[in-house]
Order: C-alpha cells, then structure tokens, then sequence
C-alpha cells in the first residue's frame, strides 16, 4: 500500500514551492499519495501549524508521513526533527512546534543523513532540499532509524497556552479562529462542566451555557459547544463569531462553573 | 481501476479541513483518486456549489463519486443524500443544493448506514465523519443501495433562478462571476438569438449582440458570447467584466429579440 | 512507472476550471500523478508563469508532463506549442511565456492531432478541451511526434528583461515577489561579486554587500542572498521586503562592485 505524506507550510499557494516539493518527493517514491494539510499558516506561525497538525493526526491512517514546513530559522543551525509518533512520522523543524506531541512521542531523532538530500542544499529551501527529500525516502521504505541519531528535542511550552481553574472559573482563551470565523478555545471536554451547566464568556460577553449543537439558538445567535476536534468552540449560528466579538487567537475566554 | 473522488466544499484552505477528509478517505480507499473540484465557495451559498457541480460533472469519467459539503444545517436533522447521476454518485446535504441536477437523477438514496460512519459523530464535521467515510466505502466497491433507503429529496425551485420570455426580451441574470470577471448567466444556447443578431444588456448597458469569440471585440470592450458551460457570458477582452458593469450574482441580464 | 502531469494557470481556485482540467485528464490517463504547479498567476501574467515554470522544472523526474494555461490569446487563431525539454514535455500557448527556455528545448512542436482532443473545442476553455486531452493522451504514452508538425515558436524577447552591466554597477531588477516579500531579482550567481563584496541596492536604499544566509543580520534587517533558484534575492529577516523596499515586479536592483 502506497504512502501518504502530507504537506504543513507556511509557503502559501502563490509560488510554486509546494509543487517543487511535491516533484521532489514524487521523484524518489513515485507512488506517494501525497495531501495538502495547508499552506496558509502565517508566515513563522508555529502555533497555528501545531493546532493544524495536532487536529489532523488522529484522522490518517498509521504509516502515514506528516512533513511541517514552517520555519523561520532556515538556514541557521537549527535541527531538523523526525519523530515517531502514534504509528506515524513526523518531521518538523526543531523549533518548538512540535512541543504539544512530545508527550506521547515515541522516539525523536535529528535529521542528519545527508544521503537522502539533495546533493546541493540551499540555505533558504529546506522544504525542497531537506524535508522533501527526507519524506520521499521515508516513504519510499528506507529505516526510520538511518535518519540520524536520537536527540532531545528543543521544547516550548509557551507555545500552547494550558487554561487556569480558579475556584469557579476555568480560564482559557481562543487558540484558532477557523474559516467560518468560530472561535476554537484551549478548553477541552473533561475541563467543562456539562452540557447545560455554567456559562461560557469570550471577552467580556457572555453566550451562555454550553448546548450540544448549533441548532439550538436561533440563526445569528451565539452559541458555545464541543467542537470537532474536542475543544469547547464560540459559534454564531450562520454568522461569523470572530467578527461579532472581534476576536483573535489570544482572545480570553472563561467559563463560570456552578457551585 | 481506481475511483475518482472530487470534493466541493465551503470549507477554505486555510484549515486542514479538506485535508482531514482525504485522510479519512484513503484511509478506508487506499486507491481512490482525489480531485478538488474547489473549497472557495462562500459558507452556505449552496447556489455557486450547485453552479460548480453542474459545470464539473459532464467532464469526470463514469464511476466518480462527487462529495459536496456545503451545509449550513450541519448538526440538525436534515438528511445527507447519495444520488446516481449519469453514471456518476453525487454525495451532498439534503438542503435543495443539487435542484438542477434531481429531473436528470436515476436514484436518490438517505445516508443511513452507520457502519460506514466514524464511530464518533461530531454535531458540526459530518464532511469528516459521515462524508468522507461514505465516499470512501463506495469508492472501495461497497454496493450503493446499502447506503440507506430511498427517499423523495427536499427541492428548493428559488435555488437557480429560470428566465422569463417576453415577446421581444429574455429577461435572465448573472448566475456567477468566475476568477477573470466573467459574468455567466442563466441563459442557454438553446433560448438565444443567433450569433450577431439580437442585443445584450447587462444591467442597463448595452455590450451588443453575441459574437463567436472574445477577439471579435478589440481589447478593452465588452463582449457576449457563449461560454464553454453552455451559458451565455459577458466578458471584458483583456479586462474584467464584473468590474466594468458592477456586476454580481442576480445582477439582471436582457437580451433583446430580432422580430 | 505513472507519469506525473503538472498543471500552471492563471485560473485562480474559486472555480472549478483546474479541478475540471483533472477530470480530463485521469479519463484519458488514469494513472497520471497530478500536481499544481499553481494557480495564482495574475491573469494574463506570461513573466509569472515563466518565472515559476523555470523555478520548477529542475526539480521533476524526467518524463514529467508541465501544462501551462495563462492565455489571454484563446479563442484567436494562436498556436498551442508541445516542446521537448530536457527529458520533459512542456505544453503551453505560443504567446512567447516559454521563451526563457528555448535555448535549450529539443524540439517545438504545434498542437495540431484533433483526435487527441475534445470533441467539441470552446472558445473560451482550451484548458479543458485542448490542453488537459492532449496532457492525458501524452501521459499515457502516445508518442510525442504525433501531436503536430515541428514549428518555429513566437519568442518574446522583452518578457524575460536580462540585466545591464556597467563599468562598476550591474544593473537589473526584481522579476518577482515571493509570498514571503522576498524580491527575487534577475541577477544571477555567476555575474556578481563573491559574499561580502560589493553593495546591493534596491530602488535607492543600500542593503549591505550579499552575504551567505538570513541568519547574517539581525532580525529585522534587510540581507541580500543567493537565493534558492540561483539568483539574487533581497530579503528582510523575518519581515518582508517587499513591503519595507515598496518593492514590485520591474523595481530596479543595483549592484555596485568592487574595482
């Protein structure tokens, strides 16, 4: 069975940087089945490729290859990580974005086999001349193990905000604001009282208790919820929550627990 | 040979969304080829998705599998539905979004069968957890009738707009502004004078009878023709028309009848 | 071994066109491996799409079928060129966008083989009815003589604006700008100075002589480097050039080299 291995950059889509990758690795393990996690990360936004690829792994079939390209040290002496990780491989740069799946990682090593690069490595294309490379003969069968040798990778643990509980209040805020403008927040299901229960503000405004779908306020109201993902989410049933309560990644947001 | 597997959604780049549902579909489908027919349409405008559909599908071999995920009802109790079209199985939200193509459908079928779901259903991702798996069953060869049962759709006749004959005009509008500013109408080559006979109006300006090609105007004017999807479309040469007229979406369009 | 297809046009994402141009294509060449070079070009962009078609090219396996759509001219009687090129195929419109590559192609043919393409041709979507048909029957081994008689192409010689050297100033510009503001120049390794000589110039602003990597200058500041395709870029160290410089596509560029 071929090989997934799917693409996490910040390069966007107006340059061909991503196909250049793709033809890469095609070039070395001609049967990869290759998908697009996304190339609109903020240019050097670690966090949001961490919430991306952290939402997506549990969905890919085990062996799969998951390659994140965002990386502002390029061309300094930062490592490049491959990390076993649930059955799957990932490589990232060793700048912290990987910081939330450490925990549950099986084995890191640095990315040092210069056999499986391009022979001529850029200073600022690493994607082309070092992860794309790498994945092709990951994917291609080569030993996880040739990659280089175990390390310990460099973590940051202010990368991902953990909320606070108080004594009637768990505080968080809003880690990702998605493409329909809802509010996902560092708040995840066993922190939450139930259903029904406790109040849910984003900034100061309150949007009430948690309800199980977006149905049950009316179209243009806002609703708290359990998200796909299993963080508690600010929707505005057929609007956008981020334009109603101008909100940002960043954007504090409580829940009021009862006594 | 291995099935097709296009998805339309209102989902963005920016997430990892359509990423998420091609792993959920080769995960069950390692064969399955998969094409983006596009993510940009705007949340819940189910017309641009039925007008994209409708364009794409006369070119897609036999056999392929169309996943439209455009569903601003995600969560309530509306159906999903699974259609035979032409040799095609359309999959999309029973919301009126496939209206054009019902009188043309050979079988409509409720998604029902709950062993070809995820295991967890999300209230807001059914595209990760009854879309793409469902794709991916009946892209493995799993037998369409045991999607679920039979089922009279929900038609909304508003969805695409029909023109109106008067004696001397046809009174139709703009059904969609494509990248280049292109305004497609509701006009088909059947309802239209002949080539060079007859005038267009777009708003209240006259862009003068339908031509063969855009260079039949010099650069710079505006030119009706018809399209390659069959319509008739009003153009800039060079330039954009949607710009020029101010046109949008259900901007009137008129074409004035020889005697 | 399936031959891969890449896809380069001016289509933009939000409409079906390229997803349409994939479903010709796997009728034809089910095998075929797609890739998008990109669809971002500006409309009619020829200098774009030959800069990321050149950007590219060296990084896919021989055999690689490039099909490039950015053709302001469809629907006039101009030709569709199918040019061998270092192991590659190249399709493309002859509005002279190939002309940085002819100096090396093998051999330049006219896409004439009716029975290679679509039944029915638009006016308006060679893309669909030309140049994916064509695509798919190279892809699945038709030999490349078959798709028309040798011809002399169109070549453009102001599209691709070659740098001026003066007795102690090279004197070019910037070709484009990458989605990170990086200015990539027309100023290639070979003609300018070694590292740490000279001064680089954009518009009017010193940025320092041409150093080895991002990394050589504080974040914040401007660095002028070889860049990953070979030629002169500006960048500033996590900011973008473009914006600080006011920079765009024809911005002159400087170098002032050392007696």
């Amino acid at each position: 069975m071929a090989t997934i291995v799917t693409l996490l950059t910040d390069f966007g889509l107006d340059d061909a940087f991503v196909g250049i990758m793709k033809g890469v690795i095609l070039g070395i393990a001609p049967e990869a089945r290759l998908v697009d996690l996304g190339h609109a990360i903020a240019p050097g936004d670690r966090r949001a490729a961490a919430f991306q690829l952290r939402g997506a792994l549990p969905f890919f079939p085990a062996g799969t290859i998951h390659v994140v390209v965002v990386d502002p040290g390029v061309g300094t002496d930062r490592r490049i990580l491959a990390v076993r990780y649930k059955g799957s491989i990932l490589l990232a740069p060793d700048n912290g974005l990987l910081t939330p799946l450490f925990a549950a990682s099986d084995e890191v090593r640095s990315v040092e086999n210069t056999a499986w690069m391009r022979a001529e490595i850029s200073r600022t294309f690493h994607g082309r001349d070092v992860f794309a490379p790498v994945a092709g003969h990951l994917a291609s069968g080569q030993g996880f193990r040739e990659v280089g040798q175990r390390v310990l990778p460099y973590a940051d643990a202010a990368l991902w905000p953990l909320p606070a509980r108080e004594r009637l209040r768990l505080l968080g805020c809003v880690l990702h604001v998605d493409h329909f403008g809802n509010l996902i927040t560092n708040l995840e299901a066993e922190q939450l009282p139930p259903e029904g229960a406790g109040e849910v503000f984003v900034g100061g405004a309150s949007v009430g208790p948690r309800r199980a779908r977006y149905a049950d306020v009316p179209s243009g109201e806002a609703v708290a919820l359990l998200g796909s993902f299993g963080f508690l989410e600010i929707a505005v049933r057929d609007g956008n929550a981020a334009r109603r309560f101008a909100a940002v990644a960043g954007t504090a947001v409580a829940v009021q627990t009862p006594e």
